[in-house]
């Protein structure tokens, strides 16, 4: 296990008055239905395992999206429904695709597993061109819109890739479809390789409950849940569990966030232009930006001792971008005055 | 993946008016110092991430137990701190060795990743012989207060077998420690290959919170650490880490309640002796005992029909034995009551 290099999660700093705009964090909080349901659940009920199967998330979300609830697996943050799945369903002795700028736990993943990955460059444009995917695999991945770009695929491409690749797991790393992209949560009943992996991080302002969960032909499922069994019984605490479902279950709270992050993006990407940058059309709750006279670390830098955060990856082909989450109105204004100064200076 | 064997979880049945003694969860419920962080914590923080190290809980463990912060890893419940132990510590090629008679669970981790396991008998008495652990081996493993049996080793024997596997991991999975044993911990300063396990699940009443957390020289603690931080950044949500931090510093709710099942323990097991119980002498929660006369799965049946559940695991040696939870006084009073009609029948 020494070989192991850990995936780093964007900084958590411990300071106050910091405008935080580097892990793609929700700028509103959750549902007061879910405060409300946490403080209902917090009794005495915590002296008792939570339910190993949790069955009333897993029915909401069946609902939520008109699946069986044998289509839903649960888990403790996207994160760890992206671990299992790694272990469960990716067949070893063949590469695992993904492209080469995209969420870089997926490597990590492979480390710990012993999966062998091959990665598929993004085309110019920093978009997957599906048909590059047409080569032996043991299992395909990315997410949708894809990270850190923000850049969105259509459902026709995702269908003709499960199309080419019917004896292959396709993973759909859906984390970022609510601010815009279309779920390929239709797919689900056509083509029983599809694993659809969503989280409440992100569109439901539940980064602090870890709430993530797949869906999927009721034989993935078990696969997943095989696993999941023989790692932990319970990985959703009580109160995790309730807050999920309120989450869930509160359609109002959510269209009306998930519509203001959209016009802040929308809003905030016109003014970033104005300033010189380009941007990559994003579907996601984050920009990924960049400046053809300023150099990108440098930027983060500047914008750093401004009490404003924003996420930089010093790699291959993306070193002069930023990646900057959507804040409230006042911290995209922030922002934006902040850029002003320094790229004006 | 289709060979494992999943882990199967006592019984958590929704029905209302059940005796529950089948999972050794604590009658109790958690301190109310609990309930108020967690409504303190409740707030507009759950859309951002909780913290990846947990550093509060760190802290507060450390504390607690007069250690260094780098000797304490957290994870989400006891069952994920060993399956991170399972695939970070034990080593391959060589069988990890564990009693024949003990949290089955364990069997299970080592199919999950591959590890050969070698299982020890227990002796005549049910109890763990240290003598029998010296062979070669790539890690040990097991609970004290061993479970399901209850028995408890002594501290010398605990360091007789760490000075005999000095090249193996050991690890003493301490779930129920604080109900009569005695604390590994003391030993973790002079053993560089001592890991000590616990849980917030029992006398912490935190079942369904998920929270457990090993102790052990910062080697230890580092591979465990990579191999969390390659599989989930984020084990523990906001409201786990502030519920635990309380539930580890109420040090006057933490005595109370342990007494009170100590007492009770001893109470119930006298009263069981006397309708003719044989009873191994118990540090935990819970007792294991047989009767002479009466069938162990029978006695199952009976009380499962008085709306009591109990233990009973169908297998080799232990077929004869009935697993229960030390409950509410009222629920004890039942159980007596309940197994005196059964038995006098």
């Amino acid at each position: 296990m020494h070989q192991l290099t850990p995936y780093v999660p964007g900084e958590q700093p411990k300071i106050s008055n910091l405008i935080k705009l580097n892990t793609n964090e929700n700028p509103f909080g959750p549902s007061p239905k879910v405060l409300n349901a946490i403080e209902i659940e917090t009794g005495n009920s915590l002296r008792l395992y939570s339910d190993p199967t949790s069955e009333r998330l897993v029915k909401s979300i069946a609902r939520y999206y008109q699946l069986k609830p044998q289509q839903i697996f649960v888990g403790n943050g996207s994160d760890e429904v992206l671990a299992h799945t790694f272990q469960a369903l990716f067949q070893h002795g063949k590469p695992l695709l993904f492209p080469d700028i995209t969420y870089s736990f997926y490597p990590v993943y492979c480390k710990l597993y012993g999966i062998e990955a091959e990665t598929i460059p993004l085309n110019e444009n920093f978009e997957i061109d599906v048909n590059h995917y047409n080569r032996p695999n043991g299992g395909i991945i990315f997410p949708n819109p894809n990270a850190p770009t923000g850049h969105g695929l259509e459902l026709d491409a995702i269908e003709a890739l499960l199309k080419n690749n019917p004896d292959s797991v396709v993973v759909i790393d859906e984390a970022y479809i609510d601010f815009g992209g279309t779920s390929a949560v239709v797919l689900i009943e056509h083509y029983p390789n599809l694993l659809v992996i969503q989280t409440l991080s992100k569109s439901r302002s539940l980064a602090g409950l870890r709430v993530g969960f797949a869906m999927g032909n009721a034989e993935l499922i078990k696969g997943l849940t095989r696993v999941k069994d023989s790692f932990n019984s319970y990985p959703l605490d009580t109160i995790a569990i309730s807050g999920a479902c309120a989450a869930i279950e509160d359609k109002t709270h959510f269209e009306y966030t998930r519509k203001q992050i959209i016009t802040s993006r929308e809003q905030l990407a016109a003014q970033l232009k104005a300033l010189g940058f380009n941007i990559i059309p994003s579907q996601a709750n984050f920009l990924f930006i960049t400046h053809p006279q300023h150099d990108a670390a440098g930027l983060a830098g500047h914008l750093r001792v401004r009490n404003i955060i924003v996420r930089y990856f010093n790699k291959p082909r993306i070193d002069q971008y930023l990646r900057i989450t959507i804040g409230t109105a006042d911290e995209c204004k922030a922002l934006v005055t902040a850029l002003q100064d320094i790229v004006n200076e």
